[in-house]
């Protein structure tokens, strides 16, 4: 396994064109979000768009339309219908139709899980010829569907954290955590997936079995709506024209540069994920010019 | 009775694992919260989630959901049903089915009091096998039924300022003033519960008798708000494994710390409970690093 | 007529007692707003907890009560019935049921004007025993009715600007810039009432013909919202024990102080109402600190 | 073409008087915004207020009323009545009704694109007797009846980025971009409209053929929401007595200087419109502390 450094993400990191406008930097989708998780895609779309995406729609079931509108002005809304509070087939067909505005997806951050929940993901997984990040409860509801993406010649990248993976491997967290390197590297090749099993030393797996491990990160990171950010970050640098292994490699270690950063001050108890947020540009310039 | 001071607040504030995740520093239920009053569980829950909890849900009455969900993206919501505008009985229901998903409970910031509402509260209560904080209102709905908690063998802290003192012993003001110390213990031993007597010197009484003087605050915390807050962090404080007494011990210096500290540039007119939010990061951080 | 000064507003200023709650600094009552002004009874509640109140409650036509509890945690919230979009006289009823809970009364900022207003207003005025800050709208409407105020014993501390006092006066704003310390000593002998004519040097004037000139401000303060912040800080000053002579000579200096302050960095263009109550409690420091 | 300078702008940006108050610096009218883009009209509003306006009046499509009036106190609002979910033939009537209360109008941003909508636009623009800033979706709107506002004989100022400007003239971006001088200095002349075509090196042109170039600028604008910042600024400055030409100037200059020093500590990735937006008084005070 290879650590990532300060050197690796700076070559990781997409480059900026100094003339480009916002159509150069690609359009991310976020689709997620539930009555009780408003803040989850919020916090991925606010990611994506402090990481340098120039365009960024957050979807979201319209019944959490008015909340998350009220919030966000910096991103586009694309409200989806819902059947008895959950997302409705016709929000599949309604994406799908959609889809070529946008060159990421992310979807998963505060989706919750229902129980045709699986079904609706898969199938619009299996038209999204994109990139996309599955992310928190995505990693739920993909679980049983897993094996019908090895059709799919996009890139998926899963962001599981330890229980989540212990989930999608039908195991224990106790099992995932004694072998962190193992587990990551073996589903990312089974699967023909990136992984970014998050955690202390988040480590991140290539499909083609490449593995890397992030130094840094610590309990600041700890809180509801921190991966959210990481899923949205993913996806920013994927936009903005990374490969998916780079793109995974610059977010995770500029995301958990960000948390130290708040720290200093505000101390590891208190970091909420909006400070990450505001701190993230001054995480990667600080990346940046240590070059 | 002990002064609260920097080191014994360096021990009784939980330390925190630096390779932990937001599942090892607890999960803090807020209830409560009510058409005049929608900044209390607000200010309580993002208390909690300032001083390190993992994860907040905050629950409140449905009808004021849309307003919550609309300015906190950092909690997880649980919108509660409502009978004549007040929480029906099903919300109790609902809540007890899900208690085991949280490890501390904060209950009454803002909460209102309706004819029902002792005998709502003392539902919950009677259930909740964990530690509960009653602040505000939740104090006022606790008065006629305290005696019915002798059974609970968790723990109750309750956190009355000097009117919510009286109103629970049925006395004056001028009474509670007049002997806080008295009050508090006497009150803190007959029931077998904390007693945070907020107030200037805030004085905290155990069930065993121990009684603590808080030697910080001034005038800055004097405003709708401030105690929201004290509640969201004895909670948190707990959540990631202190003793009620250690928690409460924590909070009550690092709360005043928070507010002394905003008041040096803001003067003791204008500090906000959003600004001793905000400065809670630090507040720990100088506690600590005096150590 | 004398000149407002540091030392003026240093004797001017309600002194704090550390030891206060939240009890002893006051409860303003702000009454305004409609669905083109929202921000304006924001502002003027807003300004009066940043000048010291212990607490602040905001009454708002019902129908705007969902985006004023969206957007301003800190004020409790009293939602007022409506008929065909104004406030109804049930409104007036409902709130004179409740006053005795206040300290202090603000009404008119964005309350909007309606047929039936000046009515409205004035069976408010007339049970309302306390000092009232009447402003913007609130002008409006008191205008074909001030005379009937003439056996209220509590004062009335109007605060208009030159295109309000003209109104308030018949004439037009060239005649009262013409003679600003005149037309304002004219209006408060004859009315028995407080006049803050608001502008360029703005003016105080007393029922007993007493007149203070504000040499601050500039520029920076000509946006909409900043007579707002004026009216909740006169009002904060009374509900924490200032005469309404002595609230209104420290909150004309002071926000007016705190304008200048913003513009120092911010430019004359760019300062907001916002800006303003952000440094209100540093404009107090600083005023307070020079003596 | 010339270019625009420190001290071009220094001359072109509106003087204010010390002594005015807000009915001295305008104010201006921002129409915009559909569902799927809250922020767009309320960045322009923000950027029109930031920028030296006394008052500025947000009117959008009814239904996203709420959303908008939970957030932007600074503003007051006219929600417009819509038919199908668009503004409805009504809105026009209404508007045009108070257009006598505003100096300059902004229509454009995230207004969204239907059916009707050019008819709509036009209907609006014949009756506008004011300078008006069309942007964003108003361009797309406008372009098939372009040649009905010959007889407007107040200015007319089109802000398109490239590909906006490719819609207007049938062509495509490649062709914009290859000569974006002529292509903006011809569309001015032949249609009697100031065209500040946005971009890398943005530029000015009269509808006398003057030219002017913008020489600052990066990447840290391209995201969306930042050409909403700039309408609303060439609007404020007209307000403020600006010529178009002058106001145009001054807006392009300062927007992009707001943009570069924001990017100094935040890096061109995560420079957001609301940073450029707090960040513009600053802006305006660097450059007029270098005269």
């Amino acid at each position: 396994p290879s650590l990532i450094t300060d050197s690796v993400v700076q070559q990781a990191i997409p480059s900026r064109a100094t003339h480009g406008h916002k159509g150069s930097f690609g359009h991310v989708l976020v689709v997620g979000g539930s009555p009780p998780y408003i803040g989850a895609p919020f916090f991925a779309a606010q990611a994506a768009m402090r990481s340098g995406a120039g365009l960024v729609t957050l979807a979201m079931p319209d019944v959490i339309y008015p909340q998350l509108a009220a919030q966000s002005p910096t991103t586009i809304f694309l409200p989806l219908p819902t059947e008895n509070g959950y997302l409705s087939i016709e929000a599949v067909k309604m994406l799908i139709e959609k889809l070529q505005t946008y060159d990421v997806l992310v979807v998963g951050p505060g989706l919750g899980r229902w129980p045709d929940g699986g079904h609706w993901l898969i199938q619009l997984l299996k038209q999204a010829d994109m990139p996309v990040v599955v992310d928190a409860d995505g990693l739920s509801l993909l679980k049983p569907h897993v094996h019908e993406l090895a059709e799919r010649d996009h890139p998926l990248i899963l962001t599981p954290h330890q229980g989540e993976m212990a989930r999608l491997l039908g195991t224990s967290v106790r099992e995932v955590e004694s072998d962190r390197l193992g587990v990551a590297t073996r589903y990312a090749r089974e699967h023909g997936v990136y992984v970014v099993l998050k955690g202390h030393r988040t480590v991140l797996a290539t499909p083609e079995g490449k593995i890397w491990i992030n130094p840094l990160g610590h309990d600041a990171l700890a809180k509801g709506g921190s991966g959210d950010i990481l899923s949205g970050m993913i996806a920013s640098f994927v936009a903005q024209g990374a490969a998916p292994e780079q793109a995974a490699i610059a977010a995770v270690y500029i995301h958990a540069l960000s948390g130290e950063r708040c720290a200093v001050e505000k101390s590891r108890y208190s970091v909420l994920p909006t400070d990450i947020l505001e701190a993230l540009g001054q995480a990667i310039s600080s990346v940046i010019e240590r070059a």
